[in-house]
């Protein structure tokens, strides 16, 4: 049969496009959903069939190819293929086993995130692999058979230093930009910190959404790593290193479930850095009552089953609970975020303390990773580092060797469009509401509209008079600005009431 | 937007192909696998999202929809449609609660479900529902929370009858063709049986597929009513009359991950029973070592589940547990299963004494369902309605009815291409894989081609010599009979022994 690229995103999920009337699917006994495997010049892909009733898209001596299933076979249009009903995955009878409740074993994992990365599975068989694995049906050995099997199935970087530090955040505060401050105070110090970043997925910005504002975060590996050694790090896109493929297949049905179990979530990030290389790894839980984590217990466990994975990945962890109550920083959307990045960096005075104070200490606990630093001196370290420009140089090495923007932090560009949210009352600001605030600044059209967001003018503690502006909005469009301001209408996302109802966490620091 | 009707069947999906460049995809910040509300004509659909890169397929200004969904909105091509970002269904609370390991209640069934039908899932969330649901996490009262849910999602038929009854049997067993019995007995005997069955859709043949051989099974629901009426029953295929429709959203995604737990086995069979307007059932769970159901106790489980949930529905339930050890009858596959029903009817001393009986018995239990008949008479009755030919003119009458297809069962059209597994050594018939023989039927053509399948020459405790013929394999097609032919080579399904080893199962009869 000719193979014919059918130009349909169809998200991670292998379609082929089959005619009613073609003698294949006629003579194989195909219906739709069944799975074929196509074969052309030495390759093979797994595809579940549509039916097709119009030659226009596909004819009867076709075979049509989603766009990604296409890519991934790798011929020209028109080429040549052959296709046979697909054998199960070799993973089959793991899945129902998992469906059925059993514990499974290393081997098990292994074969089905092979078949994961490979694209083997259906969005229905997915699906099913990740809520057979939701909640506690995962104990902390299968986490790590899980997390050991994702390594395997993508590249695996080696810098071939001993010490290659990381950092991370389990995610869900908004603002959190400490990675862009922590990267180049740890680098200057001299530790390698090869850091790969996500964009958004649910929240208004990732730390590869800032960073574009700034600098080109999308280099070919070789590049990054010629950057690396001539600056120690650099603050780059990690999609496009093939860093634990079946991660992002997985997380493209966790989104639309909201599943973020933790066993999921510990086997996702845990992959992710032990993929790219990194030997040390702090990583930060926030909790608060809108965090992801909002009691002390569940972070303890969380932090456990971190603990346990990582030690039997060899990875040396070091886990930070910290304070998660409101946004870190003023600004949340990728030009707000980078600019008070940047202010940090410039040592500003308008700079927002709790995002310095944060970046610091996270970064002092990794430059305590280093043996010739003493226990309770990374902080000063830091501090130094920061304080006399060296950290704003060694970003602008990064920026530079990355590719400059240009972004001039005293004019950023923000989105022209703007509504005032004020307080309906006097009082103390008791609550902000870090999901609100992120829906608000991702209806305003963050982090698509780089200069879309929210800047919030008042954190926890503060006392504000009636009509005061609580935040700004921004916003690119007519349309997101009035979806943004329906939603701050409905709720402003903060609470105001008596200076001792602010909620207090106990965290290290 | 103009309406676009894409000719791609996605199989109970609901899909909606946007160009990338289109005006709406961009400003609304639709991505793959968004979910979108489609408006026209005062009616809504939800669809998910494929993002196309080619004119050709859909336009900027066209909103294309795939086959189900573009009928489900019922109105012509060209017409003009609008688009919004759909609002999460309803249900996705509950259906994110029950991921999460909670029990549901009355009202969050009858939401999901309501979602189900109205096809507002992906079939991310219809797997993630049938996957929260499977092994024992539904309560008996979810069980029926569930069935009645689906009762309501479609059409309640009502014969205004006091007693309407029905068999059913919870599948598995090769050659199991009571049924097509039972129908015309009980229909004699005076009793409403207004009998919908189903195709295949994992075995070599359904009722519905048997009957095919025979009569019409398509007919719209008022000439069925007609028939009924003239005759007090009919065989026809159920999938026309959209009762219980939320069920065959779910088969979908069960199907494909062999997903067949209790609750929702007895909320498919249940509903669809309530729904067609039984007030008796006779239900048929058959038990042996290859058996849906393997143990005694697990059949009295089953049995409890059953009873419980059909004493809420209102519906007089008798659960027969019946000898599964071994397919019923001789023949396997549409053709040869219609001989042996008709070889039954005739009183042919060919007929298969297993089928005859069974049928017999089921027959009796509905039978005893009539007020004016003693516990314990029915099977004799039974018996005097098939042997005086009273049975055989019934369902003579019943097909005419339907339209008959002349199938002359002296000289069934079997597939002309054929091979023959013989014993490969002397000794007693000890053990029929009931899975095996329904894969070699299947890889024969069984059901799509009539005439293919499997005929049985030896059942359970026959003695054989080595080379005697233990089955014959019918095909239409020569790829067929090969993909047959290595099946059963692998394994062919007969275990030979010793007398004393056949299995025993002690079963009501």
């Amino acid at each position: 049969m000719a193979l014919r690229r059918v130009a349909i995103d169809t998200w991670r999920e292998n379609v082929a496009y089959l005619h009613r009337d073609c003698a294949v699917y006629r003579a194989e006994g195909f219906q739709a959903l069944s799975k074929i495997e196509v074969r052309a010049n030495g390759r093979h892909i797994l595809a579940t069939v549509n039916v097709v009733d119009d030659a226009a898209i596909v004819g009867c001596n076709e075979l049509g190819l989603s766009e990604d299933a296409f890519a991934q076979l790798d011929v020209e249009n028109g080429h040549t293929v052959s296709v046979t009903q697909a054998e199960p995955p070799e993973s089959m009878g793991a899945l129902f086993r998992k469906i059925a409740g059993e514990r499974l074993t290393r081997a098990d994992y292994a074969a089905i995130v092979r078949d994961i990365a490979g694209h083997h599975y259906s969005k229905i068989e997915l699906t099913a692999f990740v809520v057979a694995c939701n909640r506690d049906e995962l104990d902390r050995e299968e986490v790590f058979f899980l997390t050991d099997a994702m390594v395997a199935s993508g590249r695996r970087l080696d810098w071939h230093e001993p010490l290659v530090v990381d950092k991370h955040c389990i995610g869900g505060i908004p603002g959190n930009r400490t990675t862009m401050l922590v990267v180049p105070i740890v680098a200057a110090h001299g530790m390698l910190c090869p850091k790969t970043s996500s964009r958004a997925i649910t929240s208004p910005a990732g730390t590869a959404d800032t960073m574009e504002v700034l600098a080109n975060v999308e280099l070919p590996f070789e590049q990054l790593a010629d950057i690396v050694r001539d600056y120690r790090g650099c603050l780059a896109w990690g999609g496009t290193a093939n860093l634990s493929p079946a991660d992002d297949v997985l997380i493209s049905v966790e989104r639309p479930l909201s599943i973020d179990s933790a066993g999921q979530m510990v086997a996702s990030i845990l992959s992710k850095k032990v993929a790219a290389g990194a030997t040390h790894l702090v990583l930060d839980i926030p909790i608060g009552p809108t965090a992801k984590v909002r009691s002390m217990p569940e972070a303890q466990r969380l932090r456990r089953l971190f603990e346990y994975v990582a030690r039997r990945m060899g990875l040396s962890l070091d886990v930070v609970i910290t304070d998660g109550r409101q946004p870190v920083g003023n600004g949340i959307g990728p030009v707000l975020e980078a600019r008070d990045v940047m202010r940090v960096l410039q040592n500003d005075p308008d700079a927002p303390n709790d995002l310095r104070q944060k970046a610091l200490r996270l970064a002092g606990r990794l430059i305590e990773c280093d043996p010739d630093v003493r226990g309770g001196d990374g902080y000063a370290i830091a501090r130094d580092i920061l304080d006399s420009g060296r950290a704003l140089r060694r970003m602008e090495d990064i920026i530079n060797a990355q590719g400059s923007k240009g972004f001039d932090h005293l004019h950023p560009q923000l989105g022209p469009l703007t509504f005032e949210v004020c307080a309906p009352e006097s009082g103390t600001v008791v609550g902000i509401d870090n999901f609100q605030i992120a829906r608000v600044a991702r209806l305003a059209g963050a982090p698509k509209v780089q200069g879309a967001g929210v800047d919030l003018m008042h954190k926890l503690g503060a006392t504000v008079a009636q009509g005061d502006v609580l935040y700004r909005v921004h916003a690119g469009y007519p349309a997101d600005l009035e979806f943004a301001r329906q939603a701050s209408a409905r709720d402003i996302g903060y609470r105001l009431g008596d200076a001792d109802a602010v909620p207090q966490v106990f965290v290290e620091f």
